[in-house]
């Protein structure tokens, strides 16, 4: 019996099949380029950020995330010939409004012990200051070892209230 | 000087946001769930799978992998409230194509001893199997002791040559 989310899903997606035609296109992006951003639910990458479907990679976690996004970006870029990310964090973001300890905190009263053991020590990313992040994060990727010297880097803010992006760095 | 990704999104994001009208969207999805899939370039999950804008979470990364999807999951469940996973992979995935000593090798080749010191040990995820794949994934996800039992998780292929997804679990 699927749910309401898996029938949408179907339905929705039988339109878009019937009138899919790009069927053509190739493994490695033909733009060469990542997108790391933000799962928030009010991005639409490919729209907002001008995304044609075959174009680029789109990496997206809690808070558009560089460190979790590292073994992604390293396949994209070695594997997969992108030389140019794009990492764009937003306003109103979740990880804005909470800190560590209140993750964990949470995890502890809805998981119980084994919950709390299991996720013991993570960091879930949270950061008080946007354009610090978006700073930081473009920093820890240029400092990256893992990240070759020729990778272009540049950090942007989405503003989920107007629907612009901005350059930080 | 803007490269021309960096001009293509400034460019394409102005066009954006001259008809946004979506700024009065909540931080939490109205939907209630979460997607998992890849960050492959010919995947746009909102046109795909029929998620308008503020409705679900949207996780991507190499593979649509479970595991570097944890932390996201987490977030997303017990700190915004989602109740329902969906987990899609795909056909022609660039993780059906190696394994991870090759992607050390190439790791090695392109970044040098300091570059192979950094993700020495990483264990790329890459799958030999599509279906299996998403079986394991899925398995892990309901296994973890991280996500709350009451959360409802299935498991999809979407077909990259003829845009349709099918339900594998």
């Amino acid at each position: 019996m699927a749910t309401q989310i898996q029938a949408n899903l179907k339905k929705k997606n039988a339109e878009y099949a019937s009138i899919f035609k790009e069927g053509h296109l190739t493994l490695p992006p033909a733009k060469k380029y990542a997108v790391v951003t933000c799962m928030d639910a009010r991005i639409d990458p490919a729209a907002a950020y001008g995304i044609d479907l075959g174009d680029a990679h789109v990496i997206r976690n809690a808070g558009g995330n560089a460190r979790d996004a590292l073994r992604s970006l390293v396949i994209s870029e070695l594997l997969l010939g992108t030389n140019e990310i794009l990492l764009i964090k937003h306003t109103g973001c979740g990880m804005l409004t909470f800190k560590n300890e209140d993750a964990h905190a949470v995890v502890e009263k809805n998981l119980g012990a084994a919950g709390q053991q299991e996720l013991s020590g993570l960091d879930f990313q949270p950061f008080p200051d946007l354009e610090k992040a978006v700073e930081d994060d473009v920093k820890y990727l240029k400092a990256s070892k893992a990240i070759p010297g020729s990778i272009t880097i540049s950090g942007w803010v989405y503003e989920v209230e107007t629907g612009k992006v901005n350059q930080v760095v």
